[in-house]
């Protein structure tokens, strides 16, 4: 009594069923992402607090679980204000702690290295349904490899990973960071004012092209301007790739053009089971450490994203004084097995399986016969769960049926059966 | 440049090396407990603070991260100490949440419920060579067994894990809180100064009986209570097994020894392969929840315990008011890896795997061939790793050797190849 029994706000105490999916999900995360050459890799769930609100993260830096002072460091008395009281907090990405340990290890580290990074990540978001502050994150990272193979294995790499769990008819949308600023740049937006512009833009799903016209408008963009870039982007109304716009954009942003077209049209070559690759000059991603290609992967039938990634060029260097091609593709974990939970999936079971009911009160001999009879059916690869029966015999094989044994499965001991 | 590379203090970033001989042996983990039907679950690795500070954990109370609240709940101006500044913190075990949690779900739970846990601690210890502040603890634990099948399995279950690691000759050393008290009844010791004499008695390994005996005097122990507690740890001298103590004890201590023999005994008729088990009068075991068998293992070879744990059947009640059996055992996970490292132990490779390395500026068709030879090899379950050569592709080629890859894994493609 006086302890409390739930979890922490927002975060989810995981049941056997539920642990058994997720488990199965790591898995295939992990024999896909190895066929292609990826290898895992960890780092501490705690960082330091100056990385962590370096501005890398963007509205995350806000959503930090900050971590005490220990010992002498805690000076309460000395202290003005939070940070004075704090010296690391709880990761909210991977991708950060990632690139700190790049900077770290790259002499110890294949280069270009493939990392898969599987591990719980942070963040004090206002708890609502199917969002945790703790959740998930399953990420691959390609470092050192400026061309635009990496962006095609990353691609190539997560849509297998998402076929193989049994999703299809999804869609892979791609932009450019280059080409969503060369855009604005062309509609005479000025440089200092694309973050605004591109906060709007971002909310085309909910409020449509026209929403973004007016909102623009109302944010004090100049008609002229909205105008134009408004129009570039009806240009694409027929998804023929980013094509349309070679001639249309200046120097980087061209190079950026053909940069995609590139990877457009080796992800269709390899072929496109059951899903699409397609440009979409509206895709901004929110975080603020992007440097080129960006993307990420929806599902219409779940009316969400369920994969997003893009190239960051710049983070590395962060650490290191001198920058490291980077780019990374991560699968949204928890809103995948929330999907496949809702569909009932029911991941294979790998094992036969028994159980021993025993008898009250059986030890000696008895329950050295049992416990060796169990011993040999395990080493046969036989899964056996002993336990005592019950009083009420009957709702405990219930109980046993309901968490996936069979009722030949459920084996009665009695002591004056193993008597004879 | 700012950012800092090295991760915090005490906490470790895990190489490729190391993390695939982790996943390994996370493997035959989940393999061997799941034979004995053990189910995994998972709690958040942040707790309630009240929950951390209850005065389960002992010592490791001392050693907590502790978070700060945050937004309107963080008053720095009315607090005086502390714990105004934190609601929650990071788990220093997994025993304290898996109270918690089957506080929380018993009703959805089978009964007894045989649960796995795999996951990281948090301990803000002086950090030392080989031990960290972040570690992974796997624990298995019965819930709800007041019966010493609970202690049978659980030692079972561990020793049959540590053999398929390739340990053998340790020994299981076993003891129970109730025998320690009622030894120390039995000479005369207050029960207010049981605790003082049993941190005396766990230097035993350091200091020698005469060594305790010494101390124990010093620390004002009566001779009269120091020569009958001492006499009766040299009963014990031959070896044989807690019988000797049957007819020194009263009532609860005689229980204990009885039920001592009965696990001693079941676990030796179920073959002792390559280790021993041995009743140890001196085994304490720190954390102060424990209330009846205690259990530890040790190697000689690595002059430390690898693996331990207890029964604490009052633990659970804390939470819900009426207490529940519970007891556990915890391998020392990251004592196991340094040990396998040390050893130069090799996790077996799974896979075939191939090296495709692409001559600079390959595109368009070409690499179109390439990517499609790669994922035909990949869907008959071979890995494929491709990059571009880099300039010194004999150092390159060096390198992904000594990561596991044989030479004629290792493939080039040249532009020219490919036209043919």
């Amino acid at each position: 009594m006086g302890l409390v029994k739930k979890p922490v706000t927002g975060m989810k105490d995981i049941l056997p069923a539920e642990e058994r999916l997720r488990n199965y999900v790591i898995e295939k995360v992990r024999e896909t992402y190895s066929s292609f050459g990826f290898v895992q890799i960890e780092t501490p769930v705690v960082e330091h607090i100056e990385n962590l609100c370096s501005n890398q993260g963007g509205e995350n830096e806000k959503l930090i679980f900050k971590i005490l002072k220990r010992g002498e460091k805690l000076d309460l008395d000395g202290m003005s204000c939070e940070n004075d009281l704090v010296d690391s907090g709880l990761r909210y990405d991977l991708t950060l702690p990632l690139s700190r340990y790049y900077a770290n290890h790259s002499a110890e580290l294949q280069s270009p290295f493939k990392a898969l990074q599987i591990g719980s990540v942070f963040r004090a978001d206002r708890p609502q349904k199917g969002r945790f502050r703790q959740f998930t994150q399953c990420d691959i990272d390609i470092l050192g490899d400026p061309t635009f193979l990496a962006e095609i294995e990353l691609i190539q790499a997560t849509t297998t990973l998402l076929l193989k769990l049994g999703f299809k008819g999804f869609t892979v949308r791609i932009n450019d960071r280059r080409i969503l600023k060369a855009m604005a740049m062309a509609s005479g937006i000025g440089d200092d004012k694309y973050s605004e512009a591109f906060i709007i833009l971002d909310k085309m799903d909910k409020i449509g092209l026209s929403g973004v016209e007016d909102e623009l408008l109302r944010s004090g963009f100049s008609k002229e301007s909205v105008e134009k870039y408004i129009s570039l982007f009806k240009k694409d109304e027929e998804n023929k790739g980013p094509g349309y716009l070679l001639d249309l954009l200046p120097g980087e942003g061209a190079q950026a053009v053909g940069n995609l077209e590139n990877i457009m049209k080796s992800v269709e070559a390899c072929g496109l089971k059951d899903f699409k690759i397609e440009f979409d000059p509206t895709l901004v991603r929110g975080m603020s450490y992007y440097t080129g290609t960006i993307f990420e992967i929806s599902m219409e039938e779940f009316g969400s994203s369920v994969a997003g990634g893009g190239r960051y060029d710049e983070m590395i260097g962060k650490f290191t004084g001198v920058n490291t091609s980077a780019c990374g593709f991560s699968i949204g974990f928890e809103r995948i097995i929330t999907i496949l939970m809702d569909k009932g999936f029911e991941p294979p079971i790998a094992k036969e399986k028994r159980v021993f009911l025993l008898e009250k009160g059986m030890n000696g001999e008895n329950l050295i016969k049992v416990m060796k009879e169990a011993a040999a059916l395990r080493e046969q690869g036989i899964s056996v769960l002993i336990c005592n029966m019950n009083k009420n015999k009957k709702f405990q094989k219930e109980t046993l049926m309901k968490s996936g044994y069979l009722p030949d499965e459920i084996i009665d001991f009695y002591h004056s059966d193993l008597r004879k």
